[in-house]
């Protein structure tokens, strides 16, 4: 048994108490707040978790084996400095750091200490994102070409990061996640509408050595809500819609080569050249299969498929990325 | 009654032809075109329209008052100058010409001889570019700060041009109906599939002195079809999606202010705060509009609305930023 | 304070537990179940809830003030006759009961007692409902003159009951509320698919006085999920789509008069002849509403919306309905 | 070749014109109407088509071999019988005629006179219907359970015939091509909002000697236009949606049994038990199709696809609806 301390209850603290309560080996030892009144929120639901204001209290609580941190990214390094210094294995809410310098000083840390290291990219462990993974590991739809993500909504404008630093992460663990080659350059471009200075709107491409090419656009000022990417392949194409409740995944057969005159006015016309396949995905919690993959990775060494390694390079993207913005777009390389 | 001389009897030349012997005082004299097989398909048709496979017997032909020029871009210029100097009106399809430096000779040469000059830009007298303009120009939508547009399909890669000559004409010309602003500087990227090196897909950033931005996602190698723009002002925003058969103007209303924390958590939840709504839009075909237009211009003088300006504006950030995507998205000024 | 057992803690049960301890007033005190595993659930979550096997100690528990019973149809009316009798307010899951007789029964007896008697017609609370009713009540749409509902799925196949019982009572609830007029007969076809003969795929036809008309198809059997409701006025009309996450009510101008044959060709064309508003919609759990409005009529005498009579009236037209069905959809009058 | 005359130039007429014009072996004679503003149309868009107001002129003209009908459907009858009188091949718009017995008097004729006599049934010439009767002749859906069809729109209130004479063709037709069984039984309901106590809402449940079942919504009077068919197989389902543009066969894997509790739970959940697969159809005009199957009857004694038995079928169906709406949704036999 794990026994675990969520530190933050914010807006997803309580997904976290119910997926690592009910996941394999798991137990809630302890919710940290600053805030009373979501501590009397933990209390009064689950009266069997200890909470607690004292955070540092944690670190020397024998019986705490992990510490979960859901709190705003800037205070990141320093728990998860703190934990693993106590010899605490770490689960970090996604962004893993402010910083690609806070990351691998955290990495060498965990090293050090056998512990493990994690970062919360929920969306790895979703049926849609297993899927595409699978299309593209089998072969089936063939090299890949292309990853295109939109991630639009009207959103709360953050007052510390911007919307790259915000929305980008899900996308960018994503194509980190499918993607093996290395990107080897970033170029991004936004705009602030707020005083402060903090983009709303972002778009950032990610180029590789190869003609492979990586695209993101991010917005907390759209009215509508938009969660698409495109994942393009010589033979097959995939589009990921999780705005779909019950068809998130389409696959195209985009391979069919167009030849005569009356084959081109027709793709003119309807702009399909194939079949169109919807596989039907197990419905399940992706957050329970990442709580799952901390706790074994803790307890049976394996490396855990958002391990840090994705952790870094999601951040090592979005340092780069925020260095185009400010220089207008200039190409930064990573 | 206006003369008119279709050059170029390919995918758009039916519905020229169809359009322009429906518009009031116009008739379509000649077709000519290089291709025997396409004149007959004229001759079929339209019994009582000439056809010609020798253009140049147009510019002496004192019955033909004005030239629509439907042929491949890098045509344009030769074409259009010698209908200008033969004294005739021109009608050019969209991109205007292939660089900026053709276009502003063509302007120039309009002016000496005094004759209308105007560029195909359809998508400029369709329902739904014209709502969004009385919706800025209304100020029911406060100050606009961002437009927004993909146009991406499966598409035929074309030989001699890139994606964004090819798509992005339309979005381009219509962000500079709507907005006054003149844009200062463009970033692009992009990437090419082909061993030719014309990209298939290409991102655009279009700046301008104040905070408003402009955003163009082009692409020939997507599996599904999108036409989407987003305008987005301070008190509502916009959603054309000319995907919708009747539903292509979405307004919605977003100017409500979240202040507490209980409505900040139903923002998280449903990501809207306002109502929607979608005008009833006149059905009508664009090309209609854009054809009275420019019969209108020779006879009356009037300016029209896809006039040289627009098919300039719309050139200068093409070049722009076929020069920023070859230089690896550098900031390229206009 | 009111005290609350539930009976039954199938696929409903956990929402309702969950909704009686956060309404105000309201505390569950017991859950009743007849199988333990199910208890043992209750008891891991909810540590401070009372559960039993034992459901005829509920009847003499004086702490027990109200009975909220989610069990199999059948078992309804003895259960809900007990719980009157032992003066305990009841409150039903749809259908309140499986005869017309028995729903009777039970009025009386709650007459008698003094007590509410009450029908889990969720629907009734949801923003939506509430939009519709607010929309025929202001005048905005004029003069109703049809309601159209579509209930279809890939369903589990009932042993009990067939899919007009199992689905439709959402719907006929729903229209009972809207419609001040009573309905004077029904017809009903259906088939069975299924060896014991109980109807898998159902259309039902509800006549009234007037030439207002009601018609509800509902299915297990088909590949789509549908939840879509027309309510027609004779100035505007509603369609109400439970599917569409943040749209679900649309409200249709409709009361454009056609008169020249351009208009006439215009409505072929695109069949609209009016703008579309989608209102904001709170965002709120419907059985939260249900639940506080069960609670403040127990308190304040208040009488509830999803009343008795709503309850009788959709068994009335469900029996009949069935009645219809096995004669070949002989018209039988309510 | 054959020679065609087409009897009225109404809204349809345009459509016929040009798909017998183009169709093989076939030349559009004369276009006969009593409106000489429409005969003009016609020689402006056609000036080799002769036009005439007098319609017995062609029954004498010895040039003409065939005679298409499309004018209100109370006129077929006399129009066909002369037609066919007169030696030549007949094709009718749909419906076939206002009664059945006119329907099997113009079998009889066609019969006697040798002469193709078929009904304009334009949907079963679909990529579409073709695509479904596929899907049933070899077997991959398994055994057809169901067909349900709705087609809604808000319409133009014909004058003479209801809303099943109007819409309810279309889908009768499709049904009678698909399923080889002949109903025994109909019912119908509807209601009428206007003085004259035509249908504007209908539904029609079409009855089998098997537990197959045909249903059929049609409606002048709803604000969104709905255009789908549910084929239900034992193995596969069908959803014809004939609103989306290129995707409007999908066909869905049902088969899956659902046998332990957790699978219960999932369908409860999500509606899906298979995958989802969308054929790429072949684009093209169906009317095309059906002027190609006439003249090919008419040269080769082909029987045609959209024959007479199909128009006597759907009048029959038709018929009987009316009597059963009338007396209140009785069951009338076939």
């Amino acid at each position: 048994m794990v026994n675990c301390a969520i530190i933050g209850y914010g807006y997803w603290g309580p997904n976290l108490v119910r997926n690592f309560s009910s996941a394999t080996n798991s137990k809630v030892h302890t919710v940290a707040d600053l805030r009373p009144e979501r501590l009397a929120v933990v209390s009064r639901t689950y009266p069997g978790i200890n909470v607690t204001s004292d955070i540092d209290s944690i670190w020397s609580n024998p019986e705490i084996d992990a510490v979960i941190i859901a709190t705003p990214v800037f205070t990141h390094f320093d728990l998860a400095k703190r934990a693993l210094e106590a010899g605490k294995h770490v689960l970090l809410e996604k962004p893993m750091t402010d910083t690609v310098a806070h990351a691998m000083e955290l990495i060498e840390l965990s090293k050090k200490a056998g512990r493990t290291l994690m970062v919360d990219h929920t969306f790895l462990y979703t049926s849609a994102v297993q899927k595409m993974k699978d299309l593209i590991t089998s072969g089936e739809i063939g090299k890949v070409k292309y990853f295109d993500s939109t991630r639009i909504n009207l959103g709360l404008i953050q007052q510390d990061v911007n919307v790259l630093w915000d929305l980008a992460p899900h996308d960018i663990s994503i194509l980190d996640y499918l993607i093996d080659e290395k990107p080897v350059s970033v170029q991004a471009t936004g705009v602030s509408h707020i005083h402060n200075g903090i983009e709303n709107i972002a778009y950032l491409t990610v180029n590789y050595a190869n003609d492979f090419i990586g695209h993101f656009h991010c917005s907390w000022s759209s009215p509508v809500k938009i969660r698409m990417m495109l994942l393009g392949g010589d033979k097959k194409m995939v589009v990921f819609n999780d705005m779909e409740p019950t068809e998130k995944i389409r696959i195209y057969d985009t391979a069919h080569t167009v030849n005569t005159d009356e084959e081109k006015r027709r793709v003119l016309v309807d702009y399909r050249v194939g079949d169109v396949f919807i596989p039907k995905l197990e419905m399940r919690e992706a957050l329970g299969g990442m709580a799952n993959d901390f706790i074994n990775s803790i307890q049976n060494g394996t490396k855990p498929i958002a391990n840090y390694e994705s952790g870094l390079n999601t951040i090592k993207i979005l340092e780069a990325a925020q260095i185009s913005i400010k220089e207008n777009g200039r190409e930064v390389m990573l």
